[in-house]
């Protein structure tokens, strides 16, 4: 038969060990003024002794939990991690515990995470790339000391740390036209909203095309497929763009997921990567880095930016009150096997599966 | 300037707007006995009109959170998604929010957010495939309802659900040996402690591995390579199982990552997959679909072991005294390209890179 639980230890056990007040139990676990050292020394054996462990939500009604939450899109979109190890390596030596609310898809789910990492009183908040409205965004930051990563903007409520998009994007463009590839297409995120137009990293990183190239002379190749920052939306993408009349000689797909996704349907297509078409993708996530797959992707530095996101949540809980501050970091390009220059005649489009013209 | 924190709505401004008593709204929050249909209906009515969120940190001392703890060994093991999403489409209608504890490498780190995750009110913990020891298993499970994912063994405190790793061992051999392999080699995860050997995943597929070789007759072709269930354990594993004087035709790799490390190690010695050699791994991940990969793959259902595990663990939060249940899942075999008959004369060792005999 499974025990009853024990009875939990409280404070009035660990004051009752030590010989000490309750009171001055309560003055140590506050790191209140007025508790010396050695009643520290005394509380802590006893809590030691005991196995004592005050109880967060006690802490919570006193003002703290010490809890950071950390909203994520998509757990399975690799380089939210490599923000995570920043974020986790950076609060290592602090209190702050960090809790991931998972699984938003949508505005909908997203507020419905949001509220409820308020209502369990987290000290801060870490949104990781949010599609809510502005309007919401700023409703949650009065609320909460919060951190806005991968979303660009201005904002005057909360911090934010993005990775320049434009700056990205023109890195793909450029490599690729100085490999000789003037057909390159690429493959957004549909975007309709407004201000996600102005502020979301897919809507930057196509103008940042668009903007690339017409700088490399290249206005009238600018070829894009509007599906979705997943695989599936890889696939369709690339699909669509083969079955087009002029076939691109590369792909810079939005995201390293929507790359991977584009390149199943560059298989399916009997083409080969990169003698018949490059492809580039955006994050440099561990997959990209895979042996096997070896994709040549914009790295964004995820660890950076998540270090940069807890350091500044953990400021803004300081002082709720200072000016925001807002990160922009610098991505690179790290070039692997699936960029090659273009195949003479490539863009003939014979090998193409299902030729529309 | 940002403009200062509004004031919380609280229980008070709720009864003045319903125009009824604190005690009222109080009893219609805690669904108690005594508050009528239109009393509930006045009270929602202001909720809603004021946006009103009572705090879970209160709600936390009247003894429930609605809070259920998630603590994964690993963000970069997709197959751990899967569970996640069994367990968030479980209690999609219900009034828990899962929260995520995320990067525990270790026993300590282990204990370290197991605690943190206690001292934070949870209602209920799902661990998956935790290291902490039996007697740290039991102490946790008789303070919080507990169900623990991926560990075998009997438990009077938690409730488990397993996948049966044995059986899951032999299908690959089974399989390979169908193939016509003989020299069928296996990647385990190095494990010392008797208690884990009894219980982990890991271990279990090691003893599985060697009953259905000796069960086909195979027990002089026993060969493993003890390294550990990440990327570069793999990469290590199939390296120094390549480096043996009887190169083995299959590799068995614990699990899906490993593989991928043991794919990696096997393009370096310019091996083809599965020409040269086949690889089989473990968990049917989103990774082991993927095209350019198509790994053969044991399928464990991780969406049906989250699920089971949310049901487990609000059936246990709803009655902490009831007898403990153990779920056991029947794996099956994804057949993939990555495993084929062996190619005749492969075993003799000229392809080695680097021939020790």
């Amino acid at each position: 038969m499974p025990k009853p639980a024990p009875r939990r230890i409280t404070i009035i056990d660990v004051a009752r060990h030590a010989q000490v007040s309750t009171t001055a139990v309560s003055k140590v676990l506050r790191n209140a003024y007025g508790a010396s050292p050695a009643m520290r020394a005394k509380v802590q054996q006893a809590i030691d002794e005991l196995g004592f462990r005050p109880s967060a939500a006690a802490r919570g009604l006193r003002g703290q939990t010490y809890t950071i939450g950390v909203m994520l899109p998509d757990l399975r979109n690799l380089f939210f991690a490599d923000i995570l190890d920043g974020i986790t390596t950076q609060l290592g030596d602090t209190d702050y515990q960090v809790l991931l609310a998972p699984g938003c898809n949508g505005e909908q789910a997203e507020a419905r995470v949001i509220d409820a990492m308020i209502d369990r009183s987290m000290d801060g908040l870490v949104l990781i790339a949010p599609v809510s409205s502005k309007t919401r965004l700023n409703t949650v930051a009065r609320s909460v000391p919060t951190v806005v990563v991968g979303r660009h903007g201005s904002a005057t409520t909360y911090d934010s740390v993005t990775d320049d998009d434009v700056a990205g994007a023109a890195l793909v463009v450029d490599h690729l036209a100085d490999l000789g590839h003037r057909r390159i297409a690429h493959i957004e995120h549909h975007e309709t909203d407004p201000v996600r137009l102005a502020e979301m990293p897919n809507a930057q990183r196509a103008n940042g095309y668009r903007d690339a190239m017409r700088a490399r002379g290249l206005a009238d190749e600018i070829d894009i497929a509007s599906t979705s920052y997943t695989h599936h939306g890889g696939y369709a993408g690339a699909k669509e763009l083969l079955s087009r009349p002029h076939r691109p000689t590369a792909i810079f797909a939005g995201a390293d997921v929507v790359a991977l996704g584009a390149m199943e349907a560059i298989a399916e297509a009997g083409l080969t990567i990169p003698d018949d078409i490059s492809v580039v993708g955006y994050d440099n996530s561990a997959l990209a880095a895979f042996g096997p797959i070896s994709l040549t992707s914009v790295d964004q530095d995820g660890r950076e930016m998540g270090a940069n996101a807890a350091r500044l949540v953990i400021d803004r809980i300081a002082d709720r009150t200072r000016r925001t501050v807002q990160v922009k970091l610098t991505p690179s390009l790290a070039v692997r096997r699936t960029t090659a220059a273009p195949v003479q005649g490539a863009e003939v489009n014979s090998a193409s599966p299902a030729p529309t013209e």
